[in-house]
């Protein structure tokens, strides 16, 4: 069976992350699936919301959002429907626990963190990009911490953001597992599943739907697979995009074309 | 270890499922898990929402919501803030998804059905009991339906239902997998995880998550073990409280108490 | 002329008090007035509203809410609507002034109390049902209060709920006057009225309307009549249900089999 | 005891109504008790609401609302606030309730109206205000359907507006009963009561609430015996504010100084 | 080319200023421009916004809004909308950032002043007439805080105001430039335009539109020259009614009949 | 005086205009004035609302909205407060209207165009950059409608789009008359001036406001001179960017860079 753009099952779509795309955010990062475009920024305010005001503890909170025309067709404003919708809270809080799962929020003193995840162009996977690109803008919202002075005492960029987080689509189409889908995959898939991993490979979070039908056991196996081999690829990613060492042994950047623009 | 209840780490609470506990739905039970205690209703209104007029196709949706003081502490209403939370949101979703797994909606004919599940007192597990709750008060809407003629062309309760669901949670406390968690083995849990299955043992939807940290592959098996075992109890004690024969050799009836009041 | 149910034109509908329904909250009562029930809540804070603080006296106040299929036709979520009625929002002022014409705001200390009225299945008579029920719940919150050592000094159960409260709803159809009306009682009345009364028998609240059509003088005393009598009645039983001496001669429990579970 | 403005107990405050005050409604009346000011309009759009089609009954109904600073001191606006609260509701409702009373909505064809009532200055009394001047503008409006022969078939100004309607408050003030309360009278009242009645002395709506406190069967006569004097001397300075006959001996109008501008 | 009104094209309607127009407000004008009616009611509040607060500055801001029936047809209330509409966001913020020009806040003290625009009846100029009564309304506001002491030390009501502001609306119809559009002349012009000027003729803001086309630098001059001369009979007009001494030599009292109540 | 940026009072900073940045709209166009970029698509749907059926005439609407992070420290997202800003109403209205001035909605037949402007980087000049690339973005959503033959008989694009639209701020900083303000001279203008004009000079709309003070005829025509040259040379490079042939004797493209991906 071919895919509509020609990959391989288990071939990710070429994956960009660029850094410092905007001005003003502690951290920027427009990341790009294939055609999904999603702008994640990191803003950074000194203080805790009032319920968490000493306890010594950080918070890292996510909002997501799509612009009207992100999609083929034109969907209306949250804001001017004046309430936001089932998906949107679902996807916030999915890459807000995604995160947190990755930062020691005692290290990061009563600083708080708002992840901004805005989709320019959706083409599938909007939710797992925002993922990817948002561990990124994050990294680079606690060194602008960390270059200020302003983590709690004796920790570093390391010991705050403990993990990293990557995440991918699975789905099965037509009875075979494939890796990212992009839109038209998304729509016909008959199971839909978003594994979020960290750069060791471990579960932060698997949600798995039957789309149209149900999932047996074996497909879940072939799924999870295929999903945390992906993850392991967008982690080598992340990592040269920031600089630093591989933790495995081929780069991968040269395949997926990041581009570090700061 | 012991769980606060003593019951064994594989065992599920007491589970209650009454029909007709309301007079004016179509269906109703009052799914009680333990201390959980969920009324879920199935209303049908003959026609179905605009959008989807003229398809031939019937529809089935889900709302969610707890009363204010179903918690230890008391929490604001959703209609007096005026909007609906992400909790809420995400729940009312995974419900209905659950539930259009199960039905054929050609086969309803151009007919809705919502389902109300509302939380009168919550020990954890509200979501899960909500699924299991809402199929059996949506087998006695469907049956409504059959008896009124009102289904699609040679269409029975069976072929519209074609399958049945259920569903339980999972998690991990201090390191051991656990069944079907109250509230307080919820808040501590550091894998927290919704399984819901088919009465076959398929897969409808599966959610994991690392709450307080992730969790690897080996975890995850023990944890789909747990649930798909769980969730094929549910599914027996819902065929006899229906009335329908049971799915396997052993009566699992007796054990929880289910009662049939109508 | 006959009711739909038999009763006499002065009988009240099998009345239910259930205590302790409910695990979590400081007091709670299910109430039923026939085929209408009500789950009264009565959950205390320690402090008060802004607005209160430094002043040395307590709060009550209330909300009142129907599940979607409460009602014989299936209503919307005020919560998904995103904004409460006109009618819920009479009724929940009408608990609330109800409840505190009973108790001592300076002898409850700086304490909130929030009475939660959420009717499960509605049959007429919900707001009088509510009032009637919620009492219950604030006196077993109060005596929650009292137990803990929370009250105002030297105040006691007694000197806090200084009178009893209960509600009936009485109406005129087809010119007969009539106590306690069902909803199709309700529907078809010229006359619709509730009156809410002490356990002494003096008047809280007197709301009377013509329906449809307007009412004299000899009706309104007519219905004036029916409601204190009705009311006297369900103090009996409210005291009855609290494990108070009776205020009048006959125990009138028998009759309705109010049931204390707790 | 002497009143605020040295008003007997059973007097009421000086009252005008202004026909036509507004250029654009079918029919408009500011009235004014005193100090308290309302402009009271009657907007006729031809058509009913979409769920009263084709029934040949026209609609009624009413919107109530004070500008920020009737009061003594200003309060936000709903608009701003982007809510409608309790109190607003329940004076709109009750303002609808008591003109549908007064209207045959068969002899009204399929128009309707609404008469909004809004605040200018508040004194006390504005809902009773409200609907006394709100009579008046809903005649004007039925005579301007009227003269375009928009009623329905052989109906006539007379058959459709076929009883008149006044309101007025009374209350316990020390002990003391009186009649039309201005603000100072409102807040220290002890049991506060609205009476609307038709012009030949039934009553329409009749709501009595202890404020502070409880009330007798005794004090309610009193109440009410001063709530239906009042109403019928509201009733005759309509009639003659509409150029009606008189149907009381005394004109009152010399006394209450009504003026009809237009 | 005639007027509807018979007016000369740089004509002025009949301008009303009634000062003292409602009882509770510090400040209140009811300003009519020909038929148009606003009531501007200033209220003044010790103290600022949170925001605002330590800084020795006060603050002025505005809310403008139509009564649902001020217009040929009647629109739905905003409160029951439960959102402001653009047009009613635009002209708060406009008559706000007027009055804050003419307004001294360092000489205020930490004091607030909210100025309501509440248009009763609306022929055309709702918000030049609402600025024009605002300025006087704030003036009273002004004065008022002055004989209190509560201005910010060694000020005066001319130091605090230390300009006046008016407004005018300017068009052209049919190619024809014309002062004060009235309702009928609004709607058919071809270019629309706001004047706001301080009483020494400085331009406080200009706001021209093309409605129906374009216009050149000559239509814009005239307009200019056209709306510099209203709002400098306005300002005289302003002064008349404050008991101030005119700036210009002639009194336009007499000719547009203002009137000074208080 | 020097500019932040080093450009001379009457230069533009650079603008530059890429087609087609986005995938799925019918016209779409990343508009850049210096750091200010906005992101502008125009989304085609066949028909116009329900008030414009049957008219022939076509629609175009406007929407503005800016990311969370466009601007120095973060805002609060509408979508989650619920309700849109006055000033989010006002621009987007003022889009709106500027685009319809250059649109003969006869000629678009009964389609609908919304133009969607959402800021992702804010530098000063939001609005007037929107209105700026808003119009390339209609002309390829008027082609897109050309090409398949929807416009109304007879009409072409250009007949369709008569005139072109530009916009740039204008303002006095220190006294001196600038063009195309950024933010930094924003927040510091004593004037501050949006001009919209046709491509042939004609204005379509004219806002300026003395931010903090006023100013004076003179002032108000060395801000239009300005602001009518640089509208003439936006004006100039629209037509590059659309390969339409130049209005002006000299290119401006090579100065200002843009750019045509498509």
């Amino acid at each position: 069976m071919t895919r509509p753009d020609g990959r391989a099952a288990d071939e990710l779509r070429p994956v960009k992350l660029t850094r410092g795309w905007s001005m003003h955010p502690e951290g920027s990062v427009l990341v790009e699936f294939g055609n999904t475009r999603v702008l994640c920024t990191a803003s950074v305010t000194e203080g805790v919301p009032r319920w968490r005001k000493g306890t010594g503890l950080g918070w890292v909170t996510s909002e997501y959002a799509m612009l009207p025309r992100a999609t083929t067709t034109r969907s209306d404003r949250e804001s001017v429907k004046g309430k936001i919708g089932g998906r949107t809270h679902e996807i916030s809080r999915l890459i807000g626990r995604s995160l947190r799962a990755c930062i020691e929020l005692k290290a990061l003193g009563e600083n708080s963190i708002v992840i901004d995840c805005d989709v320019l162009q959706a083409d599938g996977g909007t939710r797992t990009a925002a993922i990817t690109g948002s561990y990124v803008a994050l990294h680079d919202a606690v060194t602008w911490l960390a270059n200020k002075g302003a983590l709690a005492k004796k920790q570093t960029v390391e010991s705050t953001l403990h993990r990293s987080v990557a995440a991918v689509s699975v789905g099965v189409i037509k009875g075979e597992a494939r890796l990212d889908l992009c839109y038209d995959e998304d729509v016909s898939a008959e199971v839909d599943m978003n594994i979020v991993c960290t750069g060791t490979g471990d579960f932060v979070e698997v949600q798995g739907t039957g789309e149209d039908g149900v999932f047996d056991r074996k497909q879940l196996n072939q799924l999870l697979d295929l999903g945390v081999a992906g993850c392991s690829q967008l982690a080598d990613l992340q990592r040269e995009v920031l600089g630093l060492p591989s933790l495995s042994p081929s780069s991968l950047l040269a395949k997926f074309g990041g581009d570090v623009r700061r």
